[in-house]
């Protein structure tokens, strides 16, 4: 149940996906940035607070005592501990690390009485539901505790249950090539190596099948030197026939899938990159899984295709989502369709 | 002379630099974008021209008739061709690539009476004046044809002119390492090379020199395998005595520079590119040429510093500012200032 | 017809693949390395060719009139053009650039009547057999001409034949992730991106089919920003059924594939790298497809596993046999046996 | 004084210089590896004992009781604790982690009366010599530790001092483009970044001044996406006058010093990397700092050049030199011309 007729949401740990979801939040007429939190003043957390960031003027809290005292003596700002304004918030989209996001659970959420939203790197167990809005919205309706799955299993997700819906999928594999790190980790490599996933099939897999159980799916992964952009390249053996045409078209109309052509000079990551850059979309972001035309293949009843994933933004209109589905705020197309007009989610022309 | 109270102004040549001064003159009061124009579309003017680019509804121009057939060809929208409209134009900020720009020069813009600014690929000898408008704005006043300085001398001419106004230059050598390509740039290397420029002393330095004739400057260089950033590592010998804060001061002083502090969190072009991002500057651009504030140091007599330089960037600012020049518009401290405001450039908290 | 009991060899283009299987060539003992053929003296040439290099004292010749003046100018001692000796040349193997190898086909090697072998990407129709050793030495026997298949297809030949003859394959899909250039080719991007292959299946497929024509196989393809090795993650539908053991137990068998082991501390393509250096394997190449034997895994009747292969190196071993084809010197068992030891193809321990 | 007429080497530590260095021991005729120590197999130690490895046959031994237990638990044959030994053994190369050699030095070198070797990464005070062949050998004669200085260090004590003895070197400035990880270390970065030491003058220049102490040299460095080799920015005020002939011939009479052409076609890291691995130079090792002939410049006194430093490589002839000079076996250029032949360091011609 609502305080208010505005969902006033924390965003609790202010790294890559809490500033991108944090500023997603700002920009929905149904919700309000209630404020941030974290333990330390990190670059972006300090910029995105600056008289020119995209926060600025937003609270901020201490996720703990200590972390008030840390942020203080960084130099920030602080409204005081977290704990004592969880009364007064409906949901905390919980974005710090791995091990800390359980343990928040625990000792604040669940004592304080206030849904949360997790992030791909949680454990399965953190919460009844493996959210993807396109997937299983509905899933999420009335829930206390969801996870958002993480990017690479959101774009498959997005893609695959085009796909499944439209034609049904007999066997999917999924072969991953990931980024090193994102363009601030400097700390990250490798440099010069590629990197494999040794487990295989690797965990993308079995974390796609949480969010869509039915589905038979294996993936492989390697990780490579650069900083923005995974790419996966897919075959699926389909149920029904299917050419390339439908499958485009069934592309298409999956709203947070876009189409790119390599044919219109837009044939690598880089110039994706550019693109996003070249329409002033804020931090270059892409929210789309990005499907490149020239590569979606029919022949034998498999269906081939190679696909783009944003690490960094994939995941925040789902987040977005996930809030309205928690409190049944809309249904599944009009939540989606408001989210993605408030971020200028489209399709690349 | 002006023909009207706004300069009109065609940005001929859309690629990473044209782009971007079409984009930053429509953000100013005094001067209007007439058109763009080109040869053919590539993925950045197809995007900047889209519903959603930068620069929708701009008029589109081909610079030749082969030109606007290219054009039509890839589906765009064509008003013309260039030399058609010249006679209602003011001036060209010519971005083609070098070599074009000199014939454009003899067969476009004198025979057709229009000012010109060209960039820093652009030979010697195109232009009266070799520009940095921090370093030498008077000197483009009321001139016909301009040519501003590349990114690499840009910063130079912008550290050094504060250096050498505050505390005498005796000589300075300034050590390169340049980014391999830009973002879109995925044909271009070095992979895991590092590449020196074996001509030593090189470009650089006599390249300051045409902006700074009276310093003694040489530069070395070599390539890396990065997409954002140029950096600089500098020492320069002074003719008076400095201290580190005065030294601060004058790059603090100086409306292009920005310090940016390690101790912040930004210790490496990756993550001044995510400050940037965090800013949400458009296309992620850095204007200012960035000092690494705890690089600055001076022992016995020679001062040190370490500087980054968005190459794809820093330059705009200064186009807009050679604009105002060649009109008389305004004096330099008002046009730097008219175009700082206007294209958002400030210092970094 | 041999001219004498061992077999006269000319390697023509000195490359990347040219110095290797000179160098290859000169250790076997049923065969000589007549001499090397250019025409102009690149870094790698001129150091072969000089006092510590691998193949000093060996002849040179220019391919052309125009050849040997370069050469000549370039400071390299020339014995003459190639074409005056090719009656005294048993087999030429042409590591020439594509293009020029169908001219030398049809202006060097035909009329003068000497047998040649082609690379991987000369044309289809220059040789009437695609060869890989492993998979069809025997189709190569008495041939006037033979194109020995690409690194990425010789790699697929080798372990795919492996796979196919132990437990048949009833469909598989490769994904590629290719390095963008080799070690000293500074010039190949890309820089920090990820390039797909927009054409798929992409052209490998059709290529394995060239050597292995019943084998249902597609491929798909990108480039990332590395210098050694490409990268196959593969999934196959097996015919019959298979364990783990027997698939590690078919890979161990074939004579060129070597299985490594991430447990033991191999687990990128950098460390598989530094385990050649620590091999003083010369030119630190491997000569072998690298499985990760932690990557084979069978679920559902499907085998996936992923593998390493050197681009400079791995096709060595093949122009070599391919010799012993062509003359009828040995049958392929013994052939291979003996290229093995020769050139230390050994599996990992 | 020795216990023998050959001296007996123990090599504690077989990473990335550990495992060189008892490789070039192993090449000299008056010196032993007696064996080597460490405390668990890494891929590196795995291989080099291997079969095939360099050092097939040489005893091993733990560095401690736990040690000894790793190492069997990881599959190795071990002779049993390095300490029960060190009263056969006359040197220890140390070429443990920064941390341990100092702990080493107190609890196993100075109890058992071993001289010992220390690498670049240890504390300063660790040994009473700072040490490189051609700057200093002397200073090392008789000593029981001596600390070869890093890679970095150790190009500039050999240019430096051959500029220094020649021409005098009034003040020396050096800007390091250092690479980020070694080929095998896939988890360092940065991708995509440039990286600056911020503290600026960088603590290479006191470095050097550990081995020339008259010398005033300032440095300033970055870091940045390759794997093989530092590069460096020079520029020296000479105390006399010199041209750029007589300065090449003091280069050229540096025993580890060698000049490279671009001109010869190599221009980059990664040409020169090819061309060591073109001279079959095992692990591609260059043992000399390269300095491109081109870069080499006097103006108005100044003195300009770019030199590349093997990063891996450059510091194993020092050691060797170092136990003759702690031996007294042989004066410094004997020791140098000897070290210099049983590895294959020579000049490109």
């Amino acid at each position: 149940m609502l305080r208010d007729n505005m969902v006033k949401v924390v965003v609790n740990g202010v790294g890559t996906i809490g500033k991108r979801v944090a500023e997603a939040v700002k920009k929905q007429d149904d919700m309000e940035l209630y404020g941030l939190s974290d333990v330390s003043a990190s670059g972006g957390l300090r910029t995105v607070l600056s008289e020119d960031g995209a926060l600025h003027k937003t609270s901020l809290y201490g996720s703990s005592e200590d972390g008030v005292e840390n942020l203080r003596e960084d130099g920030m700002h602080v409204e005081g501990v977290l704990e004592d304004v969880l009364g007064e918030v409906d949901v905390v989209v919980d974005c710090t690390p791995p091990g800390i996001d359980e343990k928040n659970k625990e000792n604040l959420y669940e004592p304080n009485d206030v849904k949360a939203i997790f992030q791909g790197g949680a454990p399965k167990d953190i919460a009844p539901v493996a959210f993807n809005a396109d997937a299983n919205y509905e899933e999420a309706e009335g829930e206390d505790f969801v996870k958002v799955v993480s990017c690479n299993t959101t774009s498959l997700s997005r893609t695959m249950s085009a796909v499944d819906e439209n034609f049904g999928v007999e066997h999917a594999v999924a072969s991953l090539v990931r980024r090193g790190g994102d363009i601030p980790q400097d700390g990250r490599g490798p440099i010069n190596s590629t990197v494999p996933v040794t487990e295989v099939p690797s965990h993308h897999g079995p974390d796609v099948q949480a969010v869509m159980p039915d589905l038979d799916i294996k993936t492989l992964a390697v990780k490579v030197p650069v900083t923005y952009g995974h790419v996966h390249m897919v075959n699926v053996e389909l149920e029904q026939e299917a050419n390339e045409e439908e499958v485009l078209e069934a592309f298409e109309e999956q709203p947070r899938v876009s189409l790119v052509s390599a044919g219109d000079g837009y044939d690598s990551t880089g110039k994706i990159h550019e693109r996003m850059r070249d329409l002033h979309s804020e931090r270059s972001d892409m929210h789309e899984a990005a499907v490149w035309e020239e590569t979606v293949t029919v022949e034998n009843g498999t269906l081939y295709w190679i696909h783009m994933v944003h690490q960094e933004a994939i995941v925040v209109p789902d987040n977005v989502d996930a809030i309205r589905a928690m409190f049944e705020l809309e249904d599944k197309d009009t939540s989606i369709k408001k989210t993605n007009d408030a971020v200028r989610i489209k399709s690349v022309p």
